[in-house]
């Protein structure tokens, strides 16, 4: 597939809806049979005896279908580079059968970088909604993307004069 | 099964080893089917030519069976009322397939709860090591746990004083 984003397609603020997703009974319970086997992810009973009321899908579960979204209406498009990781993962509210969940993405700041001019970073949210509007994940972290035009030693010096200003 | 784990249970240092997980290229291919269908997650010869140099895991993968092993070797038995989140996830290296992977697991802090003093709250440190000793995985973050005693007025006064002679 073409790629359509490069690192410099992806402007801070700039917001993407990454489509919707809806688990069901029987994916939850398999995800948590191989992933995460809690009583109250594997069985209905047990989720209604539960703090959470019902069954519910593991956070994993969550995440992991936050991630499908991602890939198949984002970075499938894109020149990503893998992901250093997440600097905070909330599991806000639990996912139950049926829920239908919308994937909402903003870039929060760009960056080049400085060991490879090529590539550069990005940060991001995630926001994860069910169909009453309740928040059930956030995630906020960093993704690598290939850049159009590699970075110029004066753009890097420039990022980072104005990055020491606003810290110091 | 019995409960042996209670929050007074989880003494802040503690270490405890989670055990170990393989997975094989198949698992791999499997869950990034569903779940990340990224090429070098999918396929040998796209992750030859990908950044990773071979086939590798989903880094939601790698956190999947870590919790995998987080509920067979110690939630199971213990009095664990959820998570309400990570401060912190890093996919430190790719995981191979057939890559051994270690997990440890260290109590970081541990405290009691004003709202539901049943419950005590604990922040852990999770590490994934592959066979070669290098840190594929490092998570931190939440977890609740019922308390043998509830919290007194005292404990709750006494955990909030020192707590903000620290932050000030």
């Amino acid at each position: 597939m073409a790629v359509r984003y490069y690192w410099e397609d992806l402007a801070p603020g700039s917001v993407r809806e990454l489509g919707t997703v809806s688990p069901s009974g029987e994916d939850i319970k398999e995800f948590a049979e191989q992933f995460d086997p809690q009583p109250f992810h594997l069985d209905e009973h047990a989720g209604k005896r539960s703090m959470f009321g019902g069954l519910c899908a593991s956070g994993w579960h969550t995440c992991a279908l936050a991630m499908r979204l991602t890939v198949d209406n984002f970075l499938r498009e894109s020149a990503s580079m893998g992901s250093p990781g997440l600097e905070s993962l909330r599991w806000l509210k639990p996912v139950y059968p049926g829920d239908v969940l919308k994937l909402q993405h903003t870039i929060l700041e760009s960056r080049p970088m400085r060991r490879r001019p090529d590539v550069g970073m990005v940060r991001s949210r995630w926001e994860m909604f069910n169909q009453h509007g309740d928040k059930v994940l956030e995630m906020e972290g960093y993704g690598m993307f290939g850049r159009r035009q590699p970075a110029t030693p004066e753009e890097i010096a420039k990022y980072e004069a104005e990055r020491g200003k606003s810290s110091s």
